[in-house]
């Protein structure tokens, strides 16, 4: 079938703004946490439309939100698009709400010209992604679907606020101890259209971008001790100095990111010195390394390769160095197929495409334990997110969900 | 008189524990804050020494204490060693108060020996130096003698409990209005002793070191400014990282300072990055540069260096920079004659010394304003100071008074 889908810009528009409106916060910013009155007012919204498309619509255990189409071979395991409907504090009106609105529109549109499709088709809104309630929550909407959601998290994942999520689960009338309920087993494939976040559509002058795997993902924290001394009166040949050490390891590990080249990142975001005073040799220097490759042997050895340059540095300065592992998300390929089906929706809708990376961890990332995984990501202005100022332009949108509908109708009605 | 002096090392060791009661801080530890009350005691005690070694004693107008003894000829300018007597909280027994103690010893032993001077012979507490009660109040004690506290300083040093140094010295009998009366024109030499506060003599293996200067030191605060973004999201040849900017300039500020070889020293001690989360491309790092040098167009040579390389670095990495200067002091060397009748002294009493810099400030970084000035250094175990374990021994300590009071004969009594 090589006919294009058209998908109706007014409409995008329109429900972009409808549901920006839930959790407004000053101009084109957006506050909308998880199981905040601004979410429910969201979730409600997303299930209200996905009733009026036509969808089986339910809200799971844990506040996803699904809109289902029933599929003739209903035995099938389900073809699914979504991505999650919280944002930061403030965020703005599109990151993961794009993949949730197109989701519903690629599903209603596929819905009203195709009917009934050959698999079940499905929409989500997740109910949780940001962690900008709880900031050990993360994932905690895909995480529920892939049963990743142990018995403790709910009274111990404890908000800003000092609420746990438990807590904050009762408040909208939902049964924590029913988490394990919202796991799924019966999803085929995962497709996620997001914005991109980072430049480098812009900087290709595309609008969307297919995204061969998320990249995995690793904080260390480090801590490099030397000895405190006196600024002016401990000669430079005879000094410890953890800053010394820890400027040399962070050129190296940036400049090593660097010279491999896109898609490996490494960023040094936080640093502590102690005592920090100006006229004090430093007595230690905590920081993190946030070090990201989506190819999971690459990612490991650009670990191997940082772990190697740290001990080298702080062993020929005579420095201390621990570090322990803040987080580890290993990298998530594509699945190739949903890649290629993509490729060719893109190709038939006559929208040029590149296959990139994604930096940045989403929802997939979860999805991809259970499901065959995909995303389609839209350009952002800047290469911005997370920020009241995020934009993506209504053409652009367009254009990533009507990639999203061809290949959601290549998986679904074949 | 090519004659040795001999100091009593018992009289040293008392005077030292004694001095040490008057604010003893557990162990070893001593914190003495100016105008507290255990400065009071301490002052009290070194007026009462004075007046018993047959010194004319009083307190000046901002509660430093001298002990004078006259010379035949009373109308010549003074020679005077001392220190400060104030401690950091907590600090040792020995830093200043080895030279408030030292010069007393001294001048005791001169008189007792040999008799009224030519030139008026004096000892002096400097009553504040570390700052450790009012953060601003630096060289409090010297700076009044020199006349270099403002009228309104008073009224707007204000210490770490919120009392302004003004209300301090009431409490303490002393008038702020009446600093001004400190003020003395009628110094010919002010010779200070003190612990070295580094390990440079410990590593040479001698007791004693004669200062050539103090180091200039100036204290940039430095502001560089990029672009926060995304840490997985933005390609690594699209960013504008100030940690990776500041780490290069770091880098650079310090092996430069170590080329350049001793006494230049450079120090990064205090760093602040902004928004400090791991996954955040930092949007800025503030920090300080502590750089030194005692030659005084070394020390200018060393800051162009320092500002040519940040400036090449920032604008090279497309990086905001600003910096202002929160600290400067000119170096300060020592008088030349004033360090060849130390250093004749030195080989009259047959203690090895070196020539060295100090690369810490002293009081006689304000008194060379007036007067001729040089410093006599006593090695620090392990280089340390400003903490209950920095230690010197008493071989080592009373090395240093017998120079001294070798050297004051030499100016005082001819």
């Amino acid at each position: 079938m090589q006919e294009k889908i058209h998908i109706d810009p007014a409409l995008v528009e329109r429900m972009l703004l409808d549901m920006a409106a839930h959790g407004s916060d000053g101009g084109t910013g957006v506050s909308r946490t998880v199981y905040s009155p601004e979410w429910v007012g969201a979730t409600g919204l997303y299930a209200k439309w996905c009733e009026e498309a036509g969808l089986q619509v339910r809200m799971d255990a844990v506040g996803n939100v699904w809109g289902r189409l029933e599929g003739a071979d209903a035995d099938r395991k389900a073809i699914v698009s979504g991505s999650h409907i919280d944002t930061q504090t403030p965020g703005g009106r599109y990151d993961g709400t794009l993949g949730v609105i197109g989701a519903l529109i690629a599903v209603k549109v596929l819905r009203e010209r195709f009917g009934t499709p050959v698999r079940p088709l499905e929409c989500v809104a997740l109910c949780e992604e940001e962690s900008s309630r709880f900031p050990s929550a993360n994932f905690w909407g895909s995480r529920a679907i892939t049963g990743r959601v142990g018995p403790t998290d709910p009274d111990t994942v404890i908000g800003y606020d000092g609420k746990s999520i438990a807590e904050a689960m009762r408040d909208v009338g939902l049964d924590p101890a029913r988490i394990p309920e919202a796991v799924r087993n019966d999803i085929d494939t995962f497709v996620e259209l997001h914005i991109e976040q980072g430049p480098i559509l812009e900087h290709a002058d595309l609008a969307v971008g297919l995204v061969t795997g998320i990249t995995g993902i690793r904080h260390y924290g480090v801590e490099l001790t030397g000895i405190a001394n006196h600024a002016g009166a401990f000669p430079m040949d005879l000094r410890k100095d953890p800053v010394a050490g820890f400027a040399e390891i962070t050129s190296g590990l940036v400049d090593t990111a660097h010279r491999w080249g896109r898609p490996a990142v490494t960023t040094i975001g936080r640093v502590n010195v102690k005592p920090n005073a100006p006229a004090i040799i430093a007595d230690s220097v905590g920081f993190t390394v946030d070090a990201r490759h989506p190819d999971p042997e690459m990612c490991q050895k650009l670990h191997a390769s940082h772990e190697s340059l740290m001990t080298e540095v702080a062993s020929r300065r005579g420095l201390g160095l621990k570090w322990s592992i803040l987080m580890d998300h290993p990298a998530r390929p594509s699945d190739p197929d949903t890649l290629e089906a993509l490729k060719a929706a893109a190709a038939i809708q006559g929208v040029p495409t590149i296959f990139m990376a994604s930096g940045a961890g989403h929802d997939s990332q979860q999805m991809a334990r259970i499901a065959k995984t995909a995303m389609i990501f839209v350009r952002s202005k800047d290469g911005r997110s997370h920020t009241p100022e995020e934009f993506s332009s209504t053409e652009d949108i367009v254009a990533g969900i009507e990639i999203l509908a061809k290949g959601l109708h290549t998986l679904a009605y074949s």
